[in-house]
């Protein structure tokens, strides 16, 4: 077995080689493979497989690693099947595994294999327990857990609206205003329309793709991408080089940004939508989910929609209210957006009254605005003083009328 | 005193005149009124403000009552200013109390004046406590009670835009035809689109009125009153007709819509506006509130989203989602809108990755298929066989290839 694969022998398998070839081997979520790994080191549960795809793995075990195979790699509900059938299904790719090539091929990239333990390694993933992926195939930045430590998912529907695109370029551009990353996936609609945002005010953004990092899916976003890597952003995907993006490939990609983001906004979003998949794996995450409202007439809004209705999201409707969801607060904390203060704010009960009494035009003696108000001629007389001060009442002789207030400010 | 007001004579005045000439004396949720009547009833409460014009409060208490003044209608931070300053205020307008001509300007309009133990009165208002209104000036139906019974408030701004209104117009419609009658305000934009939407298909409304029953306003809804009291609804008031709509009377007017119904909902709002008071009363009351989510680009929905946000409302986006809120479900309970079922819905995880290994053109032997998969031999035959029952998968000799599903279906 050996002969053929090098990089497999003893003493020169490595924990990064190891986990490059795990992600090869497995399925992206396969979540044997990651209770495998986290049992027994990556190395180790590689040769395993490898001496089991040769015979019985309970035998394997014996042989290799001494004592008998722990009952929860066995038949622990909680790690899907079998690890025999899983050993069965990994030894179709075993015998074309090429750890090698696969970090050749990102190295002709400038990319790099990150792996637990690196500098760079974003320790969020790390909640994804035996679901974490072995390592991430990275293009761009060195640093991906800097870039990732503030840092914003706005995922949405590939079939956005001009609205929604038009919203997710706000926002993303307000989010790198406010000194974060944004993460989102490829594709075109509210994906795209985040990386253009952030890109344009020249902010860094993450793409996490389905597909390896060296193919541009979809295709038309190819310029997209080498924009986000020439801008300091990233390129990351957790299958290898040349791979291509799948269904399922997809669904668990949307753990990856759920989980390596500080929090998740959904734009855009129909009912049933990866973007939907997405919000709900943040969640279980217990990371802070925001969605964007929208027309309710838009089937584009409709996930939006029906994440507030049960309660799973936020209501989000500007930059600051995202960065205040990722709890990138300090300075970034959303205003309340009261408008101007009036200069009928903060008047007592009483005077309000007497305020709303006042006729516009002529005027009123104050036992007339004291029974228009309810209030008693005491309390007129001085409500009158209080609202004379303000600017929002005026006398002529013995006759009261409303002012303004507008010819009265802090400068005079 | 009596000699100028016969009406207040001992023997002649009961109940119903003492609340008629109550609603004419303190304006709309004055908490002293309220304290004084609960505790005294209507008739005594209102003689004690007879003799208290007159003098001093407390002899006038100890004379007609006997015993002292209970401290909380003197002190009780609750109930608002002292008592004492409450009669002063009171007695401008006492002299010119008339409730019988109040009464009679109703009845030529055919309308009754309703009051707490009526059977029209609506029990709902009961929660208001000691600021519920003395009774309600009512036009057209009979029975208030049995109308409010099964209602929903739908609120909303003046500055509404084409959207709010045809939302408005919609969810009133479907309201009406699910039973429901619809509460709104008078007011032009969202007010009159809802009372438009639930009288089209020939549905009933209340208008809740800031002013008297008998004045239209704004004038320009004069028609939509007279249609309104023509299908069966009414129109309402806690203040005698003749008198005119003030903006403490609208805010307190916000009051009786929000307990009035059985749930509210805010089509349009801007962040502050009279809708929202009418939300956080709904709130206050323990009401549903329902907020109608809208472009975050728009001013008008900017309330709406401040209701979802501080999870004030629940986010509503059709008639269905509305009745479910204010707890009139059975039959009416919303719908998922999950679309139409999909040929691959249900798969298992392991079909479901062979589905998306299949090549949609030429064809594949299961060992390619499994190798894509990521699954094993014997799991890719099974998956196979599943997906070809379901018209998913078709073989041409030792080739797979992907079918739609569409042309397979339960009458097949």
């Amino acid at each position: 077995v050996t002969a053929r694969r090098p990089w497999l022998e003893d003493g020169r398998l490595d924990d990064r080689t190891a986990r490059a070839a795990w992600s090869a081997l497995a399925e992206p979520g396969d979540l044997v493979a990651g209770a495998l790994v986290a049992s027994l080191g990556a190395v180790d549960a590689l040769r395993l497989v490898g001496a089991a795809t040769q015979g019985d793995v309970r035998e394997a075990w014996e042989s290799r690693l001494g004592g008998a195979v722990p009952d929860v790699l066995l038949d622990g509900a909680a790690h899907g099947p079998r690890l025999a059938r899983a050993v069965q299904r990994w030894a179709v790719r075993f015998s074309g595994l090429d750890p090698g090539r696969d970090r050749e091929a990102l190295a002709a990239l400038s990319g790099a294999f990150v792996v637990p333990g690196d500098a760079a390694w974003p320790r969020r993933l790390d909640d994804l327990g035996i679901g974490a992926p072995f390592g991430l195939w990275v293009r761009g930045a060195d640093r991906l857990d800097a870039l990732l430590d503030r840092s914003v998912a706005l995922v949405g529907a590939r079939a956005s609206t001009s609205y929604g695109e038009r919203v997710a370029v706000d926002l993303a551009a307000g989010a790198v205003g406010a000194g974060a990353c944004v993460v989102s996936g490829g594709a075109y609609g509210i994906d795209a329309a985040a990386h253009r945002g952030a890109l344009g005010p020249g902010g860094r953004t993450v793409v996490v793709l389905a597909g390896g990092v060296d193919r541009a899916y979809p295709t038309g976003n190819a310029r997209l991408f080498e924009t986000v890597v020439g801008s300091g952003g990233a390129l990351v995907a957790e299958v290898p080089p040349g791979r291509v993006p799948t269904k399922s490939r997809f669904l668990q990609r949307n753990r990856l940004i759920a989980a390596a983001a500080g929090a998740t906004v959904v734009v855009e979003a129909a009912w049933r939508s990866g973007a939907m998949s997405t919000a709900h794996h943040a969640a279980r995450l217990l990371r802070p989910v925001g969605a964007v409202p929208g027309p309710v007439t838009s089937v584009a809004s409709a996930g939006c929609h029906r994440l507030l209705r049960e309660g799973s999201a936020v209501c989000v409707t500007d930059a600051a209210e995202v960065m205040e969801l990722a709890g990138l607060v300090g300075s970034d904390l959303a205003d309340e957006p009261y408008g101007e203060p009036r200069p009928a704010d903060g008047l007592d009960p009483c005077a309000a009254r007497v305020l709303d009494a006042l006729p516009r035009r002529g005027g009123a003696d104050v036992g007339d605005v004291a029974a228009r108000a309810g209030t008693t001629v005491r309390e007129t007389q001085a409500a009158l003083g209080v609202l004379e001060l303000r600017g929002l009442a005026s006398r002529t002789g013995p006759l009261w009328r409303w002012e303004s207030g507008a010819s009265v400010g802090p400068t005079r």
